[in-house]
């Protein structure tokens, strides 16, 4: 078994699933003691977050969005799997990181989702 | 606290930190009860591979590659963070469901890594 400790908390107006995250704001509100990492995000445009589905299901096979097919979990982008960590492509608005306030566009979290980390994007290779 | 159950776990030639991952292959091995879920990944060219890097260090600030600035860690795909949730996106060679082995090349994922997930990949929103 592995452990994590959230590295804070989704704020946002997306409160059930199959709401509509594009173009909408939330607040990554990151907990004290982990501020000190957001030093320089202030010069991205764009930043993964790690988060935390805490109102998925364990599940091996779903039927994915635009299909009818049952598909195996893990060709898939479910926010309903084993671990449910999702990764979320976002635009950053803004940083205050003395209220470890990230303000950022288009993320599809619920609200109330642990973060676990946030990263610098990168390109995938293919 | 969040807990997870690796849901398999990294066979590679790369055994210390440091190695290249560019054009070599490594195996992930699926434990028994997680296989269903690979269903149709046969059909990806590319997956996204979670993994969890159980010799990474806790830190806020890191000094990146081709750098010499000490940065905030979320500012950084660096494996050395609070939760060493490590996503990379490496070629799919082959899938064998019944062994519960998935072949791929390029991960940059130490011997030994717990795996916590596989996805199929997709281009970040910019």
């Amino acid at each position: 078994m592995i452990a994590m400790e959230p590295i804070g908390v989704v704020r946002s107006g997306l409160k059930s699933r199959g709401g509509e995250a594009n173009g909408k704001e939330a607040t990554l509100e990151i907990f004290p003691r982990y501020r000190g990492g957001l030093d320089g995000l202030d010069h991205l445009s764009s930043i993964d977050v790690i988060w935390y589905g805490h109102l998925s299901k364990e599940t091996l096979r779903v039927i994915p969005m635009y299909s009818s097919e049952l598909k195996g979990v893990f060709a898939t982008r479910s926010p309903d799997r084993p671990n449910p960590i999702l990764v979320s492509t976002v635009r950053l608005l803004s940083i205050d990181i003395d209220k470890g306030e990230v303000k950022v566009e288009g993320l599809d979290a619920l609200d109330g989702s642990p973060i676990l980390d946030i990263k610098h994007p990168t390109k995938p290779k293919r």
